[in-house]
């Protein structure tokens, strides 16, 4: 009898203490993560937050999945752009269709923003809503990373998943706010992140509403309408949220704003880093970077208290084991 | 004891079939809702819908509150001018400011949209977002409705919040999508509507991000982002929210896409239709107004299987009855 008391005792202690983050290394990273929940999730505490107000913004490129050799949406452009090709006989001698069939990149980068904005509205343009959410799920489901011929869903971060999961289950309204596309995102992010649709935050294409033969619809039209970048961060936080973060967690330049946004206020807030210095389990890269570069917010971090996360030594584990059907 | 018992038991039942829409009478739109709801939320039904995909849309002005004699954004601005003139001497002499200062509708009336948009600008932009969240809660705190002589946050429908209530309890997500400016909605509407600033979905001015003195803020630029009126209300739903609603509630033809969109998909859905037809309690129009006009979607109702709901007949009661202090 003593013993079953003292199992059923040491059971209930192991579920007090379990771990959330148990990918992390302990280390002064994942001390700032667990001190700032406990401060501002205690009751009556000098830094505590309603549920409410406790929303966190993450990056979704280089924040919670890989973004090398290129960012994953440019992966779907190009394959993309193979598919449509027997419909666009054009394409073998125009610019800069030519040179992305042909996987030239030296010719690609000639063409410049300009250039890329004619390969994505080739691409993401001239469908329904629901035709390019089927797409975009269809090509995530099926697609492969050319280094470690895995899903681009199973290349998520695994400590970022249980930062998610720890962070919503503290009360934190959890959102992603992605230089990419929302629309590219939300068909698969409910499923491999946890965060539903309309916690999506993301640049966006303009869209029309018609009637086809009675039947509304939203048709994706070939103009950008919002980049969710940079500058442009913080101005989608506060059109979509209305409110502003507490915490913020990103990778890159690209983020700069938004950490400046979320911690430059008063109150307890936290801002995150995280620096890819790991070219053995995924890649090392910062300042000098064609995708996720991260220099300027590199020299910013220790002057606003930023926390620098090391991919290399704060985590134990990278991405999430696979499951035995390799999905 | 065999009265306690009873009295019991009535409580109980009472408890149980307790009236969640008390100041809607019975009659067809109650019942329409009523079953909508039982619908979709039975497990195990043929119409059952998961929570997260339980997406209600309400537009603002005329369906939640009194948008009569003008929308109540209007009436800010009007006297938002009054308040700013002072240092501005020239708005004495230029239109469309000198109409709006004087009151002269017919006039102000004559410069159209190009002129309201001048008077928008001169109000809405030019200061940051916080600056502005302050102007328009100390507004409308202290504004009184010309008619009622009441704070236009208590000339919201009575049974209209209880109707958001009832479908917040049955795990629907509740958003709001108006016409009118989301930054001037969202200092309010959680208290008055329960509805949070994440939850807003409206028209939109354009804003920059900059560190002033290293402080950053958004400023609120002299320019239109979005307008979230007629086709552009699918476009904001999709945008903002990324599911498609099943319950759409609305009032006037700026709410028609909206309605189309909610219920022209399969599976079980529900549009609804405020018919303002109570001149008594509160005002009677429809065709003719220049506010709030209803005219094609009523017209469109009957063949879209929308539910009209009769002010007059179908509500018991219009505004919630007034606290002691007025407020």
């Amino acid at each position: 009898m003593r013993q079953i008391l003292a199992f059923l005792l040491l059971c209930s202690l192991s579920s007090v203490s379990a771990d959330p983050l148990p990918s992390w290394q302990e280390g002064p990273a994942k001390r700032a993560i667990v001190a700032f929940v406990a401060q501002v999730t205690q009751a009556g505490g000098a830094d505590f937050v309603p549920p409410a107000q406790r929303i966190a913004v993450f990056d979704n490129d280089g924040t919670l999945w890989v973004e090398q050799p290129v960012y994953t949406q440019l992966a779907f452009v190009l394959e993309r752009l193979k598919t449509l090709a027997p419909e666009h006989p054009e394409w073998k001698s125009e610019q800069p269709f030519k040179a992305a069939l042909a996987g030239d990149m030296p010719t690609l980068g000639e063409a410049g923003m300009g250039g890329l904005m004619q390969l994505l509205m080739a691409t993401h343009a001239g469908m329904t809503t629901d035709e390019f959410a089927a797409i975009a799920a269809n090509w995530i489901d099926t697609a492969r990373h050319p280094r470690f011929q895995r899903p681009y869903t199973t290349l998520v971060y695994q400590p970022m998943l249980e930062l998610l999961e720890f962070l919503r289950s503290s009360g934190f309204e959890v959102y992603i706010v992605s230089g990419g596309g929302a629309d590219f995102l939300r068909p698969w992010a409910e499923r491999v992140y946890g965060v539903p649709p309309e916690r999506i935050v993301g640049s966006q294409i303009a869209q029309r509403f018609e009637l086809r033969d009675g039947r509304p619809v939203l048709v994706r039209e070939a103009k950008i309408a919002f980049v969710d970048d940079k500058e442009g961060k913080p101005v989608g936080i506060q059109r979509h949220i209305g409110r502003r973060p507490i915490l913020a967690f990103g990778n890159s330049d690209g983020d700069l704003q938004m950490l400046q946004w979320t911690t430059g206020a008063p109150g307890r807030r936290l801002g995150l880093v995280l620096h890819h210095d790991d070219g053995t389990r995924e890649y090392a890269y910062d300042r000098d970077s064609h995708f996720g570069r991260l220099d300027k917010a590199l020299d910013l971090a220790p002057a606003n208290g930023w926390v620098l996360v090391s991919m290399k030594n704060d985590w134990s584990q990278v991405f999430p084991p696979l499951a035995d059907d390799g999905q």
